[in-house]
């Protein structure tokens, strides 16, 4: 009786899935695809839970569906229109309004799936819509809630909104901004001033075309002279109705980027730009009519620590962004390395690239990444969530403050972990288009790694300011081989500390649990064989079988999960309309997909507009060597 | 009277090189040049010479007083109108004629010098000129003297030439080219047919629009169905007077690519295109007029490696390509470092980023590896100028065969090595835009890295083969961490080497010796840190000392070079016309170069031609849910 329900569980759970997550097209990558060790289905779904899935099939259908979202293949968008498009989208975002507040109060993990499918589709309108709607806002719902009329006027996009910290001058040293904000008793305003074009702020996202209103921040002073540090103010910078700018404030776009072009990032310089004050963002002090500072924080740098938590915001979201991007880069080098045929054991015989050692090698560690760091960046965005949420409770417990330094913490080593890891890949990948056993080892081997280098550093540290230098030269002297790489060990052991009490629960179904093992020990062993040479320097390892161990281990995973690669990126590819490339199309016709894609290029078989200029007005040789 | 001597002589070298390199402009890189320990202008002499710093004068100055080379800041090129520029722009070369025949036999490294001078201005009017004077015109050169007519049309551009080896699912694998050349007695043609899409030619640079004629790479078939393998063959595939395609040839442009989207890239398909029997490049073999084959090697495989010092053109030119992009990169990234101040000692004071010790680590080792493999790059190619000579006099000899193969295995493994420095190195530049003593160890240890591998290659390799495993199977078995570690070790100790005879060769001008030997200590100890952790599996060195050496070598060699930087970069900069980056310029006013670059921006201050889509057409939030 038990195997006949069991079969009737399977058989429902099987029918389930298939409704959620339809069949790929028959293809090159069926022959992948049958030999992978579990069901991609059931991994996607224990992954994010079927109200997930359900979401990003309503995005993704959404978007494909739309004519707004149509892409133009072989179309040559200017930066102008480009920007036109952005906006349009971003609109109908609005439209869509895919996320209820309903939704989102019981599950907040949504937001964060939202932005990955919108950015999936292209960063530029996902960014746009989420700076306003979640940045903008979001510093603003935090502050006060007087601020409520404004907040409806954002959500229906009466305004437009920008968040305006950095200056050209100053980008991660936050303390020297150097835009003032000086508060007139006379008038009960606050005078917003750029001291010079040094001080303009800068890159800042919706600034350039679009945002009515920026959330500026400046160092207060009050009347009598004193300065009280940086607070953030909201100031008006266009007239909502015909999108001009406000008097005293000179405003533009900065131009084009490296990528995202859709996105308009502009810059700002206010010259005396007058402010009632109701529109200082009260989280940190406030002035009173008389013009007296008072604050809820005795000490300027526990006042500048209480504001780390909300611009960890912008960490958090790279961190996600480019987990995204990692996904996409393999979607493309997985499925294109498993039907791309180069060389093989006979002249005739020619093998997929993905049987290649060195191509397992470059990739597949990535794939590991991938999961591993996919899981890191939704735990992050929970204890975000959490974070913030106590914000809003003005909760001022040890575990508030703790959050708030953690976020921080991880935030700022995760993102350069992250971003790296994903520049990496799609390197790796470019170039590439051309054994849970072993991890009680790498957990015990980066413990010792983080505890090394800990007391390498501290006694360094030590060691320089004995010998007479400043806490800065001594900090500066250690920051190479030493707090560098401590961070890099500190944050991959969090990491992969996660991720491996997260693929060892019971709770994995047993046809999962060997795969997820395998990428945790996969992901474990190759960021350790990185740190291969301090292991022996610091005695942690000696003699040569103890590096052999590793790299084998890591060759022996990356060819276990070679059959298992196409499947593992079948989780989180997404369709094919919003991946939007021919060498990654889920049916694995490489070439068919290219011929199509070439093609459909305007003018790919025309002869340019300017033959005459070969065919008639013919080079006379050296005619202007005389002019050298 | 010795010393009156003495200083008139350097007195006439200084004014000789103040009129070849005039001053730069002064500004906030003069504190660093003051710190420099040696004479840019001496250096830029020493390692160019004055002829070749002539010419450099003269092609960067023909560009910038040409209004076809003028930059249009903020404008958006379409692809069209970008081919067309870069069209016009190639033509622009042929008339300006910076090199005659004779200058090259004098000098056949001024070509090298030509090509870098107009890449660093932009790759694609460059790569365009290059391939079709260059590659396409040197193939039929290096063939026979019966094509000497159709020389005269390529130099005044009466037709112009692509070269097309590579087909869409074959690049690297020469050997499987599936394009046929079939000899049809009856009437002593040969039969150019491409059977099926895959085999179609593509990627090849100059095919997309421009090209008239190709050299195509086919397997030979003679009239008794025998394959005689790849040779090449001139096939006219546009109309010289109407650009259209020649009849049976289906040819068009693969579109836009991540970079030099001025060159037109193409595809071609041949439907059994009839061509001239003499059309063959007989440089392999040729047929009779009954159709029999005949070739001066015995052996299809020698026959084969014959053509591969010809096929090495693109690699010693992507090794040059890449070095001048590091230049390019390091001008800008070094200049800026020098100019941005970012944090301090105190509140107060703010120091150049290129202080901190992160930032010299980051950079100053890609400065050691700009000036280490341009020397590579420089002695490649009078290497390969040596064998291609050899070629045209049909040298046979023992040191002909061994050059092509040296050629072949050197320029194989430095084209990845110097594409992925410059890769890495431009990576690290745009997020940092956010010791002689030790080099016989270096040296030592290097001999050491490349022994080893090569000895526990050959043992992985027999191990595998005694296992029972195919050849193929075997060797794909020892690439990761054995055969790829040691071609990398083997080009980085070629080099490493080559650079250390340079530096120190007594006719070094002492003045610039010490500086030199840095460098080359820099490249030698920072690539050898890569390798630490196989010194110490292979029992090299042992203990926390023996790394801790080299690691802080590193760091006392970066610290030296800080105050030389920018001056090194000034020696390889090209002028502020040609770096085209405002945060790159040689006066070092960072952020007003900035905004005079910005406003220059057509529509930077504009409002969006779409604001009426903001300020009037307003969402319904919402409105749309119901469609999901």
């Amino acid at each position: 009786m038990a195997s006949t329900l069991d079969l009737k569980e399977a058989t429902d759970s099987q029918s389930s899935w298939d409704t959620l997550l339809p069949d790929f097209p028959k293809g090159p990558l069926c022959k992948y695809r049958k030999k992978a060790s579990f069901n991609w289905k059931e991994m996607a779904v224990f992954l994010d839970g079927e109200d997930i899935i359900q979401l990003k099939n309503r995005i993704f259908s959404a978007l494909e569906n739309d004519p707004f979202f149509a892409h133009h293949p072989g179309e040559d968008l200017s930066h102008e229109k480009y920007q036109e498009l952005t906006f349009l989208r971003c609109k109908r975002l609005f439209e869509y309004n895919f996320l209820t507040p309903q939704e989102i109060t019981e599950k907040p993990l949504k937001i964060l799936n939202m932005i990955n499918c919108l950015g999936m589709y292209d960063w530029s309108p996902c960014l746009k819509y989420f700076l306003h709607c979640g940045v903008f806002a979001g510093t603003i719902l935090s502050a006060s809630k007087r601020f409520a009329d404004f907040m409806k006027q954002i959500y229906s996009m009466e305004i437009f909104g920008c968040f305006a910290l950095t200056e050209l001058s100053h980008g991660t040293n936050t303390r020297g901004i150097r835009t003032t904000a000086t508060f007139d008793s006379s008038t009960q305003e606050f005078i917003i001033n750029t001291p010079d074009f040094e001080a303009a702020k800068f890159w800042v996202g919706n600034m350039g075309k679009n945002a009515t209103h920026a959330v500026v921040y400046a160092q207060l002073y009050t009347p009598d002279g004193q300065c009280h540090g940086l607070h953030s103010f909201i100031v008006q910078i266009r007239d909502t109705k015909t999108l001009l700018p406000m008097p005293g404030v000179m405003v533009g776009d900065i131009g084009k980027k490296v990528g995202q072009n859709g996105l308009d990032n502009g810059f700002a310089m206010f010259h005396n730009v007058r402010i009632p004050k109701e529109n200082i963002l009260n989280v940190a002090g406030d002035v009173t009519a008389e013009g007296k500072y008072s604050s809820s924080f005795k000490d300027v740098k526990d006042r500048f620590s209480a504001s780390l938590g909300s611009l960890s915001t912008g960490r958090v979201l790279i961190t996600a962004m480019s987990v995204t991007n990692l996904k996409l880069a393999l979607s493309i080098a997985i499925r294109f390395s498993a039907t791309r045929h180069q060389f093989g054991p006979t002249d005739e015989e020619e093998i997929p690239v993905l049987e290649y050692q060195t191509q397992q090698w470059r990739l597949l560690p990535y794939l590991a990444a991938a999961y591993v760091l996919d899981y890191f960046s939704k735990s992050l965005f929970e204890n975000f969530v959490e974070f913030n949420a106590g914000l809003l409770r003005k909760q001022r417990s040890q575990r508030q403050a703790d959050l708030g330094r953690e976020i921080h913490a991880l935030s700022a080593a995760s993102k350069p972990l992250s971003s790296w890891t994903a520049q990496q890949a799609a390197q790796e990948c470019r170039e590439a288009c051309g054994g849970h056993g072993y991890l009680a080892i790498p957990l015990a081997a980066y413990k010792w790694l983080v505890c090394y280098l800990l007391r390498e550093s501290d006694l360094k540290l030590n060691k320089e300011k004995q010998s007479g230098r400043s806490d800065f030269e001594a900090k500066n002297n250690c920051q190479v081989y030493y707090c560098r790489s401590l961070s890099i060990a500190f944050i991959e052991q969090t990491v992969l500390q996660r991720y491996h009490d997260y693929a060892h629960d019971p709770s994995v179904p047993s046809t999962l649990q060997p795969v997820l093992k395998n990428l945790s020990a996969l992901y474990g062993l190759w960021s350790l064989s990185k740190h291969l040479a301090v292991l022996y320097q610091g005695g942690y390892v000696s003699g040569e079988q103890a590096g052999r161990f590793i790299q084998n281990a890591i060759l022996e995973l990356c060819y276990r999960l070679k059959d298992d690669a196409i499947a593992l990126v079948d989780v989180f590819a997404p369709p094919d309309f919003i991946l939007n490339s021919p060498i990654g199309k889920a049916n694995g016709e490489l070439y068919k997909n290219m011929w199509a894609e070439i093609l459909q290029g305007s003018k790919a078989l025309n002869r340019p507009s300017w033959w005459a200029e070969f065919c008639i007005n013919k080079p006379v040789t050296g005619r202007l060597r005389s002019r050298l």
